[in-house]
């Protein structure tokens, strides 16, 4: 490896935030679990959690997305089992969800650990995952369509948790922990 | 036509901003091309700009990516032309491109009359284009992957560019003028 590389991945991991996370409610196209796991990396997601839809992709592999070297993919049973986990381990959870009771994504707090959830690309979130979650966000919309492509309002909605976080110096402080932070630099180091 | 309808019509028409728009460099992938117009139709857009690959795509029509029926898609020869048009109708030209002048997207002013210029899926924005605009801006990457999409950068920075344009109030008033708004309305209710 060159030290332009090892420098490379020590720089990734000095920025990774273990406290900024995804949950995919059944979003099962490639591409869109692909460009979600790239923008996860870019904002510094060390791992995003994920429920696959249990007619189709039950052994969809994480390998097979392609885009999972850089960020750690968690797969879950259901989403009341994720969500509790996440809400136990002191997560707000929102969701990326049109209702009565969202507010405009940018005027929550991502600079407190959580998790942004994205609903299916024809069902969008659950009845059930939008009870259970902490708030509803959304990115408002001036035309015609009706929603966004997942990975876009995804992303939209993940510069503002970047923008946040930068604005506080999240990222100019090492937030992983010391075990986490050498065991993902040797497992990028030796693939 | 629901009295509903054409509300939604009006309303949509209210809020389009003819002077933000988007120019693309050879983008090709009809699901990036489908990506970018429906974000642009969720910011108020109401015509994009595009230069296709001269090799595949001359045929390419603007009826086959199924997602121009609410943002006009204006097709130029090439990239110099376009951009000249552009600069002469008083817009700045702001092109999404790493390099040494490229500044944070978020530090440009989006609400003057401008277009962003999004580049190639693999080859990106040509030399000569990157000549040619005002400025080059930069989403910040903190992770291991070089770039994002190019649907989901162009909807980074326009999201930047809807926030900064409501905060003046510029959705509030009514921009397109009579005639456009008017022949618009017209054809979107007549299909
Ligand atoms: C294509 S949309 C699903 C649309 C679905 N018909 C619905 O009504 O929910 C897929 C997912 O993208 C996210 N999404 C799309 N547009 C959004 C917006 N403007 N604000 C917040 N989330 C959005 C949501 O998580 C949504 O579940
Ligand atoms: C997939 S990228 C092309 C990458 C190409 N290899 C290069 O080096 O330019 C396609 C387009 O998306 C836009 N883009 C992607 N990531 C960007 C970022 N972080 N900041 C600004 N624009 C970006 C640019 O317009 C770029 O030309």
């Amino acid at each position: 490896m060159t030290p332009e590389r090892y420098a490379r991945l020590r720089e990734t991991l000095d920025r990774r935030q273990p406290d900024l996370t995804l949950l995919t409610e059944q979003i099962h196209k490639p591409r869109n679990i692909a460009a979600l796991v790239r923008t996860a990396d870019a904002v510094g997601i060390h791992q995003v959690h994920m429920v696959w839809p249990w007619d189709k992709h039950r052994h969809y592999s994480g390998t097979a997305m392609g885009s999972d070297r850089w960020v750690n993919v968690n797969r879950h049973e259901s989403m009341p089992a994720a969500i509790s986990q996440l809400k136990e381990s002191g997560y707000k959870v929102y969701a990326a969800h049109f209702s009565d009771r969202a507010v405009d994504y940018r005027s929550v707090d991502y600079s407190v650990p959580c998790a942004l959830v994205l609903g299916n690309e024809k069902k969008g979130i659950s009845a059930d995952t939008a009870d259970l979650v902490d708030e509803h966000v959304v990115v408002p919309m001036m035309g015609m369509v009706e929603s966004f492509n997942v990975s876009v309002a995804a992303a939209i909605i993940l510069a503002e948790a970047q923008r946040q976080r930068a604005a506080l110096g999240l990222y100019d402080k090492v937030r992983l922990d010391q075990e986490e932070y050498w065991q993902t630099l040797f497992r990028w180091a030796h693939p």
